[in-house]
């Protein structure tokens, strides 16, 4: 019997449910409030967010699955002329207060169109305010270890992808150290099935809390400098720009009028802009600045 | 003799010059860095930006004078067929210290396709981190009789315009007290002269000044809590996503491929997204997003 959109749906709840509770754990002090709220056009879901926590400064885990008519813009920007959608999915960005812990972002989503066109996407990428090497080589193995349980030609595929997606045009750079990213994945496009696409599915989503609360771990005692908060007030403006200017995720849930305060909890506690950059020659944030600029950035 | 864009553009350069000079003496203690900049596909600017003044903790007063090819996207945004173009303007964004002081922007420009297609655009909007009754409808008054001076149908008009533009759909709010908006303003639209028109846009961009160091002076000294700062950043918030997903002239620069920092020297000194949001009930602040989900929204 075919894998139904509730099956998939009740097995992205359950994910949202075992990392805010491993996050919670790692964490040691805070605590997801949850908020449950309806689409108008259909459907609703489970925002949980994480605020003045230990190590957490603000994050999100959100849960939705949402219906409706997707409107005209939409159908073109997908390139899809049906109209009738369902989307499920699980959403997560972490701002840490420690600005030697890195940002984190996932997402895992199942969308399906008049009931029979179907497909997978999602990601998971980094965003450290100071990138450390050894521990982005360790992330991306992680992500290559979830990916290669499906399959070998994931890992290469998708950083490849996400190089691309999670790249900042108007500035040049990468928003942080990428990760991957895939979307449309089904039978057609992979020749798996679908029950096969939802364990890579949930195998990524999976990697999510080990890799996070290690990262956790190995960062939050860090000392931290003035220096050290103005950069991280100045790499977590480059987040905004990419996530208002840029995110596909974001533009979608404004233009099916998701719940804004859930769409944009991704947006961080506290962040600015300033002009007159004066970053230490030689020092760590020019490090970082100059990897961001190289690294990652999309090969065309 | 008609009317040269070189003259256009030194009238331009010297409301510039005449705004930094009135906001320099205002704030008694800031005063203007200026950035000299070449566009690679044609053109340059003057980018003054003053920070850490006594008054204006972050404002840029730019000028621009770009031309080269628009981007095919840029063509279809505007509904034109022609390439070539040629923009100048004077461009400020101000974040005062303050709460109590409102945030500031004007626009005032000249555009023009192929040489002979041209048209003038601008706009005045003030955006109070609280609302003062009094002194928004001073405001209105300002520009209503800087419009008057060369239509009296123009203030009426170009108020509802602004009260569409400055409109945050995502929040169902206004920026804030909206002002004067225009666009597309030539002799076929208008019935009036290129040089009746350039006196208009110079009888805008001359009521910024005295409109603004009033602003100023009836508010910096006024008390400031902890609850007027974190309003500020709050609605600063609201100033961010309103340029990044919506301002037309923020997305013009970035597709035609602008100075980013130029660009962007809209975006507050510090801001943040706090998703518990706790105001006191019948406080000010409550009734400023009352004042602005209810009085500038937009009539269709």
């Amino acid at each position: 019997m075919a894998l139904t959109k509730d099956e998939i749906t009740a097995a992205l709840q359950a994910l949202q449910d075992r990392i805010c509770s491993a996050l919670e754990t790692a964490d040691n002090k805070g605590k997801f409030i949850e908020d449950k709220w309806e689409r108008p056009g259909g459907g609703g879901g489970r925002s949980r967010v994480i605020e003045s926590g230990a190590i957490l400064e603000k994050g999100g885990v959100n849960f939705s699955a949402v219906h409706g008519e997707l409107p005209a813009n939409v159908q073109t920007a997908l390139g899809v002329n049906e109209k009738d959608f369902f989307a499920t999915g699980v959403s997560i960005v972490m701002h840490p207060e420690n600005p030697h812990v890195p940002i984190i972002h996932m997402n895992v989503r199942y969308f399906e169109l008049n009931e029979n066109v179907w497909w997978y996407g999602g990601g998971i990428d980094l965003t450290p305010h100071y990138v450390v090497t050894e521990q982005a080589d360790w992330f991306h193995h992680q992500l290559k270890e979830a990916c290669d349980k499906t399959d070998n030609s994931y890992y290469p595929k998708f950083a490849a992808w996400a190089d691309k997606y999670f790249y900042i045009p108007h500035r040049e750079e990468s928003r942080g150290i990428s990760g991957i990213f895939f979307d449309r994945l089904n039978t057609e496009s992979t020749g798996k099935t679908k029950e096969e696409l939802l364990q890579f599915l949930l195998d990524v989503g999976n990697s999510f809390a080990p890799i996070y609360t290690h990262l956790m771990e190995l960062n939050h005692k860090k000392q931290v400098s003035e220096l050290n908060k103005a950069w991280q007030m100045h790499r977590r403006s480059r987040y905004v720009e990419f996530n208002l200017v840029h995110d596909k995720g974001t533009k979608f849930g404004l233009d099916t009028h998701g719940r804004i305060d859930s769409i944009l909890m991704s947006l961080p506690p506290s962040t600015g802009w300033i002009y007159t950059q004066n970053w230490p020659e030689g020092g760590e944030e020019l490090k970082t600045q100059e990897y961001l600029r190289t690294v990652h950035v999309p090969r065309s």
